[in-house]
């Protein structure tokens, strides 16, 4: 199978890698220029559990791809959220009627971008919950172990995503065929929704917000939120479910001393962050359906206000 | 007249030394037992706009008027708000029957706590823009002009209202009786209610948060839940007058590069902030009428936040 990653850092790369190393056809497309040319001229170097090794992989800018003919029967989206559609415009090269698009990506309504690139039948929504990180331009490290959930959007997907979750276990990926893969995704996005912008708007790691006395009371107003807008998309999220796995977070024995991921994108690498596809992207289908979303509208707007008071573009 | 005030920090002192020189007979009260012992040993020092000078003023803590038999005609209230009815409830002696009490202390709903000590008929609300700083214990700082601004929260109040008002004006300290001193006290708690709580909250001064892109919208939706309540209150407040005022803050050539006073207490000072009785005032009183007050309540619980991640008691 010919298979696109788009968004090959630390973790495009790992599925790039391992799919290529179970005899599938990959390349790795990202907008990277460092990344991009130290892949083309040196090869992927990857860290694996302290094991060293390089593999030779096609590796291309977006727009190298222009005049290349290539077509493929599967894209991995794994663009950071805001580069998704620009990722798509500029790949669209690369897409067949028949390619197959899986998205898994943080956070909460992307297929709206990727439809309108790709027919809903094609298109496969998942959760994933291997990890990867980026030693530097080229090099990656990976460790430990995952899984993968998805879903087809559209009835019609089903086979197609069946043919795709074989892929991926051929690759020792660890994937499962979700009957409600939303399920997951909001369940995850809960988890994002709070601690993500509300630790770094308080400038704290997640046991410090955790402990703090109206944090159960910011976090269960927010969840409803989420679940309200899920359930209007057939998800039946409960409440005590998505806050449990919040709450287990603030063990200083488990992540609670952690800072998250956005913490690091904004406060460390003052780089802009994804809340526009958490919690703005429930305030944006809370407007669809007619529901309230005040705690999700305030916190995407004042995580706005800090990026721009830390002047990050 | 037979006058305390109670919270005698740099307002409270400005206030008693001013109607001390006019002839009034002044006592000052407060909690701060350093600043008791200092005006006690030493007099009040005052520096008038360069000008120093030291006078005699009878000053208590709340605890030495107990066996006093102390009674006066007027209370003016200058505490921190969160101090006010551990005040008044240590200064019950010096009530009688026919005290009035004055309250200047910022922020809303005030009059709900002086209820519990005195009759409506001797409540007064009030306003003032005038200024001052203390130096230390003992010594307060004082310049430029001001105003206050007046009225009875209940219509057999006014008689007593305005004798106040004539021995505020004897003592130059340019008083007005109001009609509607409600307006001017949820005008101000506007500005209050958007800059305190968000410049504390997002690190930054008044013009940083002023100029960022969500601030009109963060803005508009905080005073829009300030003057649903204020509408309940019989206070017509438009949003433009509101939002225009709050606007001019952000001026650079004005206040604009300043932090506000609750940035001050809470970031500098490590000090506990009075947002129970700006924003948290509103969600109280918009449960009460059935408004709903999502962004003050977030903003309220936020700061919360704040003040148990530094610890702040």
């Amino acid at each position: 199978m010919k298979i696109a990653i788009a968004g090959a850092g630390a973790m495009g790369s790992r599925f790039g890698y391992m799919l290529s190393q179970s005899g599938q056809d990959v390349i790795l497309i990202d907008q990277w220029k460092e990344h991009v040319k130290a892949v083309q001229e040196n090869g992927l170097h990857i860290n694996l559990d302290g094991e060293k090794r390089v593999v030779e992989l096609p590796m291309y800018l977006p727009s190298e791809l222009v005049d290349k003919n290539l077509e493929v029967d599967l894209i991995i989206l794994f663009t950071k959220a805001m580069q998704l559609d620009s990722m798509l415009q500029a790949i669209q090269s690369v897409i067949h009627e028949n390619t197959k698009v899986l998205c898994l990506l943080n956070g909460i309504g992307h297929e709206d971008i990727v439809e309108k690139y790709v027919a809903k039948e094609n298109i496969l929504l998942g959760n994933t919950m291997w990890t990867a990180g980026m030693e530097g331009p080229g090099r990656i490290k990976l460790f430990g172990q995952g899984s993968v959930d998805l879903q087809n959007i559209h009835p019609d997907g089903q086979k197609g995503a069946e043919e795709v979750v074989a892929v991926l276990n051929e690759a020792g990926l660890n994937a499962m065929y979700s009957e409600n893969v939303l399920y997951s995704i909001y369940k995850k996005a809960c988890v994002n929704g709070t601690l993500n912008g509300l630790c770094t708007l308080l400038d704290v790691n997640i046991a410090g917000f955790g402990n703090t006395t109206h944090a159960d009371t910011i976090i269960r107003t927010i969840v409803n939120e989420f679940i309200s807008v899920a359930a209007q998309e057939g998800v039946e999220l409960e409440a005590e479910v998505a806050i449990a796995q919040i709450q287990a977070t603030f063990d200083p024995e488990g992540i609670g001393l952690h800072y998250p991921s956005m913490y690091q994108d904004l406060m460390i690498n003052h780089r802009l962050t994804e809340i526009d596809y958490i919690n703005g992207a429930i305030v944006k289908k809370g407007q669809k359906y007619g529901i309230a979303t005040p705690y999700c509208a305030f916190l995407t707007q004042l995580i706005h206000c800090k990026e721009e008071i830390l002047n990050v573009k």
